[in-house]
């Protein structure tokens, strides 16, 4: 096997990726920001140089991590590696995620990169199947886990909907561009008089979705939102949720009472 | 034809409905504001006091007109009637909008009431077909109604979103139970780097939808909203969205360069 090339973006997966292999070559992109320490940093329009460097340092594996926001490309600074790539790239930019990420990943294969996901660098990164957090969900939030379900599923065909809020039987919200963090802030935000007790979160991938490129994570600051949002609990599929810096987490979701479920969907 | 009741909610479509039903009994509820001048209030708990009233005005047909929030409900409040058809309507409850107002309906007509639907008392309030106001959207943006209704035709089995905005081929927002003006207020809020251009809010009833009670609705404040979200227009179906005092709303979309399309989905 080739070397690894870590692709770092924001948050504390691309970290624990660097851990876990040192020896990887750590790359990441102007405008994102990486705790990460970079051994190249490239602009997201000059990614032919970046798949020449990745090529001259051995590279023949890589693995994407950590947030990555949709850049604004600027097409007067395209290198010729871009230029090539950039049709594909434009076209896939205006449909879905998973569009995308296909697209993405098809390229890096095009360049004779192998793209693994960050599941397989860290397995233990994914949940186990069972209650691994807080007190049991009670049969109302049980229902309303059917019900964001129900809604996931009809979502799922369409690309939209990584993670949806049921409270007391009525969808709340559900999840568009702006990620989870965001859905939760909205939620947050419903008057009283609508509200129904305590609802649940429910994150999945969609189906069909690529995990080599985006997996979905949980971690103590989807705790953070969960609370504000007056929510009593999360529920994510096992295996193929990321639960970041896990042993905190799950640590904190005991303590404030928040259950974290991992079950697949009936 | 009995006397005709409109219970009535926020907003300005009881006004116009008592203007055109200038003979009607005016109702309303405890806890929901409204600019009608009402003949009687009742409390949510009182239903059952409510029905006997309507019959000994002689009411044999009512509309429901105008915003009406989910109430909590005090059980030991309850009168003898409403007491009866609780159990109905808090399990209705527990569920989505339409499977909830197909019960109202039920217990309406069960009292020997016929429920009317606002169009029908005031056929001109919906759009008829066209481009009603402002500029031709785009063929960027006649990509996203598309992507919209295939989004919102998804949604309709599971009784989820009676809209959603959708700009440059991404999904921004699903309405949930917070309403339009919510949805577009999350969509203000999206971060920049995200945007892409000036998308489409599209609202359509859900599939099934029943129209009698639940009826969507445009106005000015929709335009406010639509604004501050940076959108670039509003598609409605024909003859099944009231555009509130419509004169108005067309000239203001006009004069702020907003499209207003009401076209069926494809």
């Amino acid at each position: 096997m080739g070397r690894l090339a870590i692709i770092a973006g924001s948050g504390q997966l691309p970290v624990h990726l660097a851990q876990a292999a040192p020896d990887a070559l750590r790359v990441g992109f102007d405008g994102i920001d990486t705790e990460v320490a970079l051994h190249h940093r490239f602009r997201f329009e000059h990614l032919g140089g970046m798949f020449d460097r990745l090529k001259a340092e051995g590279v023949s594996r890589l693995v994407m991590g950590g947030g990555m926001s949709r850049p604004a490309l600027d097409p007067t600074l395209f290198d010729a590696g871009m230029a090539e790539i950039a049709p594909r790239l434009l076209r896939a930019m205006a449909g879905g995620d998973d569009g995308l990420l296909r697209e993405i990943i098809a390229i890096f294969e095009g360049q004779g990169l192998r793209v693994v996901g960050a599941h397989e660098i860290l397995p233990d990164l994914t949940a186990r199947s069972g209650l691994l957090a807080g007190p049991d969900p009670s049969d109302a939030q049980l229902a309303d886990l059917r019900r964001a379900d129900a809604i996931l599923g009809a979502l799922s065909p369409v690309d939209v909907g990584q993670a949806v809020v049921v409270e007391g039987g009525l969808c709340f919200g559900v999840e568009t561009i702006q990620g989870t963090d965001a859905l939760l802030g909205f939620v947050a935000q419903t008057p009283a008089h609508l509200r129904r007790g305590a609802g649940v979160l429910v994150k999945r991938p969609k189906v069909g979705q690529d995990l080599r490129v985006d997996m979905p994570s949980v971690g103590v600051t989807t705790l953070d939102h969960l609370q504000r949002a007056g929510l009593a609990g999360l529920v994510i599929s096992p295996g193929t949720v990321l639960l970041i810096d896990s042993e905190t987490l799950l640590t904190e979701a005991d303590k404030r009472g928040l259950f974290i479920l991992a079950r697949r969907p009936e």
